[in-house]
């Protein structure tokens, strides 16, 4: 089958999409490593639930008390023998498992190291534990520099964990900031990948984002976190750190399809004024998408998304996620196992890319 | 050709679509009628630059301030003569024409009202005088509601334009506001579509797009317009007046690469949480797409979004647009005329839509 024909068979709107995400996946040997998967542990879900409902964690506070009641989110990210069935059930490999939003971002500094020593210490040791089905990411606390250096290195040297990860804005700043640059050199030196995961909007945008619930998954993560990336892009840090590797999820936090207008403004605005109303970079805004920075599907399971991002970014800057336990394995399978794709590209995108991103020894 | 070797033709990369915007277009007979472009009068020019820069019209001032450097893009918004001279060079056959970002919105209420008139008055002079070559879209105050709605009734039933445009918020506010509803029953009354046009951030969130000049067509104008129809959509609107017709640029403001997750997110919080998390709606999200919004090329000459436009909104809800005069047009003209779709959907996405969906006569 052609493309066309693949997406036709796989529904071609988004409802034909959600009615097929039920349909079983064959049977395949396939091997799948989702990459953006969500963990916790008892004493982080204490120090959240601790939190004062104001000041400038307000709306991430109101998102953590609004998800201890829908379904068994709570159960799922802390139970790792629910977890290991729904990948036994579904014939999922191996999650990377990273410590879910904000993670330690949301703390005073010496609660936000002290939780992240922690949490990296409990997913180093889940690792150790089972090394062919878990990987691991190493939360840090971007508002304490030092700190954050101290356990980029540890959690890599020490732990051996398989790159970082950070949740969009700390206290209502970004890592576009050069007082955080030493963070991404950490990174570099280490070779550890940056995952930055969405989290709830800015304070300074989030009042817009409240109405009709606007804030997380449906809209909100990825307003914030594409504004987030867009602006990383914009200051110049890949330029710095040209072996930086970034990673992002949901597709490309909506980024991929304002490729041509943010190349061609970016254009515009370098060399149409003078002085350049834009930041002179040494490429083209979206060509970054190829040399630092990698997508996921976590949480698109839409063969169109994943059809157009494949032409734009590449099938070898696409990782497969599932974003455990926020979605069902079940659906996410189902569509990476039934992508329109070459057989290459599928494997690239399933499980290859992530070895050789995130580090990860291949099956053999 | 299908449609993969007509893409690679056209480049399958930015740049490779940037590489080609220069080649010549073939003769070719397609009507083109372009629907988002842009016009100026001195008295509006005057009135603009009158404005104190601060407060909460800071960045719209800024904004006036800094296009008014960057090549002769004034001068085209005034110039008739020059917009026609670029109409025929490319074989455009017609100007859907409307007062430029943010008509009167910036204005206390008095002025606003007198400078829709006279902005109103003088659009209708000029599709009076070339009926073939241009229509035109009224501009109206939503900050004096009562005002507005005599304008839109006054601009159908005797000036005879053929829709209005609101360039997205008002003072801060979006047309979500219950209060705002009885503009969208007054088009709906009158069968207007509108089109919801961008302009700066909401002054909430404008700081986090000032660095790096993300607030205009780069990042910002498409944060602030996708933001706002998604708020639309929430708010139930399309159901209270299903007949509604709305209509939003470049290539639908992000908003199609995120339907999946949206629709997905939207019916997760509908169904799974006890009183539902979002409002309850008549429809998917992404149906009133189908139902009640059209989306527009503007500024998007990008044959691979074009292509997923298409697949998910369908070529019966995409018209052609230049953005003139911030858009060239030759590059718009050769994105359109050398499009990989077939003729029957070609013609639709050129003329055939805008003539449906604003009134406009065919060519013979």
């Amino acid at each position: 089958m052609d493309r066309r024909a693949l997406l036709a068979a796989g529904g071609a709107t988004v409802a034909g999409a959600l009615a097929t995400r039920a349909a079983a996946a064959p049977p395949s040997p396939l091997r799948l490593i989702a990459v953006e998967e969500a963990w916790a542990c008892p004493e982080w879900m204490e120090a959240m639930a601790a939190l004062p409902a104001r000041g400038l964690e307000e709306d991430e506070v109101r998102a953590f008390q609004m998800l201890a009641h829908i379904g068994d989110i709570h159960a799922r990210l802390l139970d790792m023998q629910l977890r290991q069935a729904a990948m036994d059930e579904n014939a999922v490999d191996m999650h990377v498992l990273s410590l879910t939003a904000p993670a330690v971002q949301s703390f005073d500094n010496a609660s936000a190291l002290r939780l992240a020593r922690l949490t990296n210490d409990r997913l180093a040791r889940i690792v150790a534990d089972q090394p062919r089905r878990y990987a691991a990411l190493a939360s840090v606390p971007p508002q304490d520099v030092p700190g954050a250096i101290m356990e980029i290195r540890r959690a890599r040297r020490e732990l051996g964990l398989n790159g970082i990860i950070i949740n969009s804005h700390t206290r209502g700043e970004y890592l576009d900031d050069r007082k955080y640059w030493p963070l991404f050199e950490a990174a570099a030196e280490t070779g550890a990948p940056v995952y930055i995961h969405p989290r709830t909007p800015n304070p300074t945008m989030a009042p817009l984002f409240r109405d009709y619930n606007l804030w997380g998954a449906i809209y909100g993560y990825g307003a914030e976190t594409g504004l987030h990336v867009i602006r990383l892009i914009s200051s110049g840090l890949f330029d710095a750190y040209p072996d930086l590797k970034v990673v992002i999820g949901h597709m490309g936090e909506g980024l991929p399809y304002w490729f041509y207008r943010i190349d061609h403004m970016h254009h515009n605005m370098v060399t149409l004024a003078k002085p350049p109303l834009r930041p002179v970079l040494g490429k083209m805004p979206s060509e970054y998408f190829r040399s630092n920075i990698s997508i996921t599907t976590s949480g698109v399971n839409w063969h169109q998304a994943l059809a157009f991002a494949e032409e734009v970014v590449g099938a070898d800057n696409i990782m497969f996620a599932i974003d455990y336990p926020y979605e069902r394995t079940e659906p996410a399978v189902a569509f990476i196992r039934s992508a329109p794709l070459t057989p290459d590209k599928l494997e690239r995108i399933a499980y290859r890319n992530a070895e050789r991103i995130f580090g990860i020894k291949p099956a053999s």
